[in-house]
């Protein structure tokens, strides 16, 4: 984290479209977060996983958002004035995130307005896409992001 | 996981309330996920935290929905017959989770139906909320369980 954000409020007007980040999931990523937080048979076991409805060994949903999470941090939030969110408006998880997979994400601004009761603060209702090296969408969330205004307080 | 689930989507009646878990977060877990994916200061910096508008080291929201995951999953889930998720309606961070905190979860069902196309899955909408120990509610989620109907193929 810069110490001097570089966006603020009014670097992400609405409508905004970016495409940002590369990232390669592997298995022992997938194995590791699962181990840890949602220990189903197809996001620890491969032989399972190919046996199960989703075919192969998969990222837990979860460790699918910490992912978009980090890609954003990388791709423009780490410099970005941020105050924290709320919370998320809707997540779907479309189609599993195999190990091998190479994501990218895209980010959109939706809505967009300064907090009626602190001046300081806007708020940016967003949207991530995540997609795979074929352009094939794996998921989609909506979401609350509070960041500060330029000059803010 | 065990081979032969406990639970299956019946186990579900729309209107149950089951309270379960007991989870402790530290300082240490906060800090070790925000640094994979989630550098926040407030979330890895004890200091920047305490100066942030959250007064104090407290988890990467993405964090406390895989904390959810893992007391799901010890608490019944784990035992269920679950074939995946499809998303996440709403998840609202309403208060920090801090260091220290220890935590619960209550889970009711919001509505239970059996899919259409596939007459051995079952279609949960639920919901979880996450308490600390003063029942003060740090989280609330709604999303979709597949959960296979008992004697389903």
């Amino acid at each position: 984290m810069s110490s001097a954000p570089e966006f603020f409020f009014e670097d992400f007007p609405v409508g905004q479209v970016l495409d940002y980040g590369s990232y390669h999931v592997t298995a022992e990523e997938i194995v590791s977060f699962a181990r840890e937080f949602d220990p189903q048979p197809f996001h620890i076991d491969e032989k399972a996983a190919k046996a199960s409805m989703l075919g192969g060994l998969c990222a837990s949903g979860w460790h699918v958002c910490a992912i978009v999470m980090r890609m954003m941090v990388d791709g423009y939030f780490g410099r970005t004035a941020s105050m924290g969110s709320t919370g998320i408006d809707e997540m779907k998880w479309l189609k599993p995130v195999f190990a091998g997979d190479r994501l990218s994400c895209r980010r959109t601004t939706l809505a967009a307005r300064v907090s009626a009761k602190r001046a300081e603060m806007g708020i940016l209702k967003m949207q991530w896409e995540l997609f795979d090296a074929n352009s094939q969408k794996k998921a989609e969330m909506t979401g609350i992001k509070l960041i500060k205004v330029r000059g803010g307080a």
